[in-house]
């Protein structure tokens, strides 16, 4: 995307995404190591499956910038995370951010790399989501797949709408900002007014039922 | 396998674990964006792991017809839950019919690779019981690792006799029904008459000496 | 490393860890294919995941002995679990020692490949811990990420001193001694002497306060 700072941006997202993934589980009584891995995991982890699947180089091992920056980023939530608890709502906003970024560049890397519109879409999710499935997991926490929130779905939405316009011939740039905007607007709707999955988009729960396979 | 239909029989057990480990955790409350992404993970996660593992290209990547039949199965599976509960029964089997499939196909794969008969009975466990794994890490249920279950058991057994079946020159067609045979009549035979492994192949629960490793 | 017998102290860094792995959850009443799976999931899964992040063959694929020790070692570790409970101490500091050889190894390798010092610290310290966290993970145990024991903590430092040393043009079978005793001397005191992380480094364990990122 020349002409926007898409580097930087990722940067923010990498940033971002290390913060809001040091937050989720610091209450969870972890020391700095567990910090910054688990931070670098939510950062870093969704892009790394997505290069693994996708048998392309893991992009963190070329561009350290990548590292670094999810490192700070893990440290300061980590020692900070007493002032953050107060700007807490923030940070959920900041996330959506990240996700939608994530989502739209790696829609448009796998889009360059001619491997379809399909597994664009597929991928564009995992990246986006991918590290906090796995940070979850390490944290021992529900991961999102059990929650009722929204926050995959968008991903979903934007990650199509992206492909469609990049088939109807439109410039990444602006299906990027489109696509990522759909995908924010819809992620800071459901935070702000605390819109969840409707309910005939839900199973009931019962743990008592639960089968045995 | 010419003359047996192995690609539309791989495409049934695709879509017999994809509704599968829909239902394993349908009950959890999850919403349908994540019972498309656990059921795609049942069915397709094992594989993926195979590949990446012995480095061939994931498969759906360039088949996305594994994909479109996981989504559907899926779906199927979220919204018809209801009516297989009567069923379920029926649906273990079907899960041993996918389990012996993917087995056998995987197992056969990684042999023609020339990656010897070792590496190829691990990846068809692997292949078999991977997503699995997998899905029941994300949804927060106990792992088949962890349960009494005779599941992974009778593949390890399969594998087995397929790879030295194969090393004694026998078809790869024959070795396959006699392999798969083995799988889904153990399998079978442990859900019909409720057989789970016996008591000196399993460790005591003792939850109150758990170790600090 | 001409001159010292590396690849036989590899052989007993995996058979530790496949016994380790096979005692740290064996008292949960998992069956012994389950122990299997385990023990060589926390001796081969730290050094998977990092051959395939680096895009290295899978160490394993190519040297069976590997798997063969690590299945021996797990099933002695299965059916003699009795008489090592009193014995359990020696096993953490053989876990100790694993770790310490694990990290080592993994560093020069990648260092070997010409990835850079900070990949190589990254991938040494996910090839020591990474097989157990999987196996944690799998087993449904509190990972070591959520713990205050002092045990990744001493890779870190011992593999940053490693690619030091060895910047500084040290020889690596002197450098692999040197930060391969300093990762076992900090573990091993942490055990004897029971010694957790300090508080400043680690946060509160609150779980009433547990965010819904």
């Amino acid at each position: 995307m020349p002409g926007v700072p898409l580097y930087e941006l990722q940067m923010i997202g990498t940033a971002v995404f290390a913060v809001t993934g040091v937050l989720a589980v610091n209450r969870r009584g972890l020391d700095v190591f567990g910090a910054v891995v688990l931070g670098g995991v939510t950062s870093l982890g969704g892009g790394t499956i997505r290069d693994l699947v996708i048998a392309a180089p893991v992009f963190w091992l070329s561009d350290l910038n990548y590292v670094w920056v999810a490192l700070v980023a893990a440290l300061i939530g980590f020692f900070a995370s007493r002032s953050f608890v107060s700007t807490y709502t923030l940070l959920l906003y900041l996330d959506g951010l990240g996700a939608a970024l994530f989502a739209v560049v790696a829609t448009e890397k796998v889009l360059g790399l001619g491997l379809g519109p399909v597994v664009a879409v597929i991928m564009g999710v995992l990246t986006s989501i991918g590290g906090g499935l796995v940070r979850d997991v390490l944290a021992g926490r529900q991961t999102l797949m059990m929650s009722r929130e929204i926050y995959a779905t968008p991903v979903l939405l934007g990650c199509t709408l992206y492909v469609l316009l990049r088939h109807l011939g439109a410039h990444h740039q602006a299906v990027g900002i489109v696509a990522g905007s759909l995908i924010f607007g819809i992620r800071a709707a459901a935070i702000r007014w605390h819109i969840e999955m409707p309910h005939w988009l839900t199973s009931d729960h019962d743990p008592n039922r639960d089968s045995g396979v």
